[in-house]
């Protein structure tokens, strides 16, 4: 039996309060034998998104419960090293929940394989589980108008770069918040956002109701918390809310409670909420990455990638992303 | 000119903290004259629902910033006894917003007019807004399925017991949740509800997660506030909240915050929350209002009025009112 070391980041404890890097530990481990029908992967990046923090957080996420002594989950893109199925060859490069790790073993179910033309490194962003939330939350959820004003919450993040600019290949008005002036900048000056604002200014408020004229028509939500109390302000008679999101409330023991003026506004405005998971479009996965590919290609979508070194740099990585610290998707490239 | 003395309930100040009597003030004051194509009209009864505390509480609510100095407002019916209007003739029974007054003179697009075949009275509860509120937002906005489960708030009051009921009637499980032991056995005993739980029981969360064995798949919401933050606990995937009233947070300066669990739980299970208001339903009206009076023909739909008599009692039924005095639709009978 071939051995090969493993280095994997294990879930040491769980955050009390704010995560911190020593809730990981980084170990050395020896891989089990490939069972027939399975292949083992060698992990080229995985991605590193504020949604994982809530399945840290209690038994409130649709990841259950936590665990500690467990790899940190997370989804990978890697290269087949090593195959016990017949119809998945060594060298293919696949999408995989690969975790934080440098190996890991996986049933042909669990794969989905990367064409040779495409740069795995989009699967962890446009074409991956990030820009699919971004389409089908804008798109299928929001159901966006020419012309309609879109506002969307963690605007500079791995999801909300994209949605801001599929709202603005559709034709709509597009506000983005996030959480620095530098943010703000690219956003407006990179991505063809029409107003991008810091929800840490004193007059935010203020200002969202002036770049606002016309109400809020769609409010795409990453956030929760402060800035979708906000939103509710701000939107319009038959206004939408996508829910993707609650990253204002993932980095703490203590959520706050939902937003006063819900459910009241959402009588009075008639707003529809819709909380809703990638996973549920899956059907419709190949129709819209090649969209995505599309306006990659037109230059009408622009990528934002957000690199780091190293497995041993991934809980440092997380902790920065959780205050704030990324633009783009955030990535740990392990070769 | 011909002079009638009408009498008024007048806002006479806002409510501090919970309404009082004392923020009501009884006045007599004389008609002007009808002006041309209008018409006068004598009330005979009007209907008292929380939805009108909200009005008094800023400008929150879609009924506007409140004022002091007018006649309350509230849904009546009454009789036409002038009319400088050729299309309606003295006699003539209308639903109109007449407020707390003996008297009111309207313009003729403001009236409904009622057949001679049926009780005015039917039109403050199954024919009027209250009715109309059950039907169109349990049907149109919860769009049950026969055998899901529906979870209804304020289930006793004007609106609730008729929700239970329609819902009843499309082969639904019915768990109405309402303020006292006798509301929930009147429920059961004489509705028809399957189950109706008291939220003021210690052991109202058990008790609740005991009566929904297949989870909750509607939950229609007239309260807000902790009984929605426990629905929230109790909906199934794909659950659909059709936000009515928030008669929990209306008799107060100070509104609590929404429930935690929004926005994370819609995510999670993927949760629909809809406010609606029944006006904009209006071109449904007729057909809905026919379904209504043959449920209510066939006795498989029963209607709980609570009566009281007089101008002057009025204000002392609706601070009774919003503490959970009424079961069924309340009234205030002139003649």
């Amino acid at each position: 039996m071939k051995i090969i070391k493993n280095t994997q980041v294990l879930i040491d404890s769980l955050p009390d309060g704010k995560l911190v890097e020593s809730n990981y530990k980084l170990v050395e481990s020896s891989l089990n034998e490939v069972p027939k029908d399975e292949v083992l992967v060698k992990t080229i990046a995985f991605a590193i998104t504020a949604g994982t923090r809530a399945g840290l957080q209690g038994s409130a996420s649709y990841a259950g419960a936590p665990q500690t002594g467990v790899v940190m989950n997370s989804t990978g893109v890697g290269e087949v090293v090593e195959s016990r199925n017949s119809q998945i060859s060594v060298g293919t490069k696949v999408m995989v929940p690969t975790g934080w790790q440098s190996y890991s073993i996986h049933k042909a179910s669990s794969l989905t394989v990367i064409p040779n033309e495409i740069d795995p490194i989009l699967y962890l962003g446009p074409l991956g589980v990030n820009g699919l939330t971004a389409y089908f939350g804008l798109l299928n959820v929001g159901q966006p108008n020419e012309g309609e004003t879109v506002m969307v919450s963690a605007a500079a993040g791995s999801v909300g770069h994209m949605v801001g600019q599929i709202a603005k290949i559709k034709k709509c008005s597009v506000i983005g918040i996030c959480g620095s002036d530098k943010k703000c900048t690219k956003l407006e000056t990179e991505l063809g956002f029409d107003f991008a604002l810091n929800y840490k200014d004193a007059n935010f408020r203020q200002s969202l109701k002036e770049s606002t004229p016309n109400g809020v028509d769609i409010y795409f939500d990453n956030t929760g918390g402060m800035i979708l109390g906000s939103a509710l302000f701000r939107l319009n008679v038959g206004g939408r809310i996508a829910c993707c999101g609650v990253v204002s409330q993932y980095d703490t023991n203590s959520p706050e409670p939902g937003p006063k003026g819900i459910p009241g506004l959402l009588i009075n405005k008639r707003i529809n909420m819709q909380g809703f998971l990638v996973f549920d479009y899956s059907d419709q996965y190949e129709k819209a990455s090649s969209e995505i590919i599309k306006w990659i290609d037109s230059e009408e979508l622009k990528i934002l990638t957000d690199e780091v070194k190293g497995l041993e740099a991934a809980p440092a990585a997380f902790v920065d992303l959780l205050a704030g610290g990324n633009i783009g998707t955030r990535i740990v490239r392990l070769d």
